[in-house]
């Protein structure tokens, strides 16, 4: 009987160590493709304000895409309100194939494949976008695009 | 001198708490910078097997550039030397700008340009770099240049 009971021990002990980590991950996953969503969506309705909460509202942000750095959410903001000013430019946003790999409890990076859908041509890429947990969320702190 | 005491130990404490993390990360960021220096060396002497050592050679390396994704650490060294098959095509390569953001005790990503000094032009861009810690030291375990 007491063997029986170690036994059990054990295989709890192991469905503790290693089925925490997956449920975690998968929560993770969870969320940040809520966040991405949650962009779509808003890129959709042609709103760029509510696109743009999901990037961390700091100066320190980063939005790397061919030569150029743009530094801070107000100036990321800012180039895409300049480079999407009308709703004909901006199209319909989908992401896709997108991949999230945690590498901390509270850091991620997502690859993935955007592409917008517009009358006159239909430009895509990837991103590289790195996420981090802020009390409010997981938001993109770096973003690199081509 | 029982408050002193108590005193020292405080600042002590205050010391070590926030003084080891900043040591660690200086330690990260020399240690990246040595993998990044590496890979300049070994390319600037042509050789793009030395030079493909600072990525985890593994097949779920990723490498992102433009449109495209290279899964795995031979395919890029394959693209690479598809790409760079003369030394007159690698030239010479430097990185600058080189910022370093610790993420957690074994992962950080670095974003930076890269140039290519050649005879006929000199292609430049901008590289988003995740780094993870392994056994043998850091390796790149994701790259996206633009």
């Amino acid at each position: 009987m007491k063997t029986f009971a170690l036994i059990l021990l054990f295989l709890l002990s192991v469905a503790l160590a290693s089925g925490q980590p997956n449920e975690d991950r998968k929560r993770v996953e969870s969320d940040i493709l809520k966040v991405m969503d949650a962009q779509t969506t808003a890129w959709n309705r042609g709103d760029i304000d509510a696109f743009m909460q999901g990037y961390w509202n700091s100066e320190k942000l980063v939005f790397a895409s061919g030569d150029d750095i743009t530094r801070g959410w107000r100036p990321t903001l800012d180039r895409y309100k300049k480079n999407y000013d009308t709703k004909a430019k901006m199209g319909t946003l989908a992401f896709s194939g997108l991949e999230v790999s945690v590498l901390s409890k509270d850091a991620a990076v997502v690859l993935g494949s955007w592409a917008l859908q517009r009358d006159k041509d239909n430009p895509k890429g990837k991103f590289t976008l790195i996420f981090r947990r802020f009390k409010d969320g997981w938001r993109i702190v770096h973003d690199h695009t081509s």
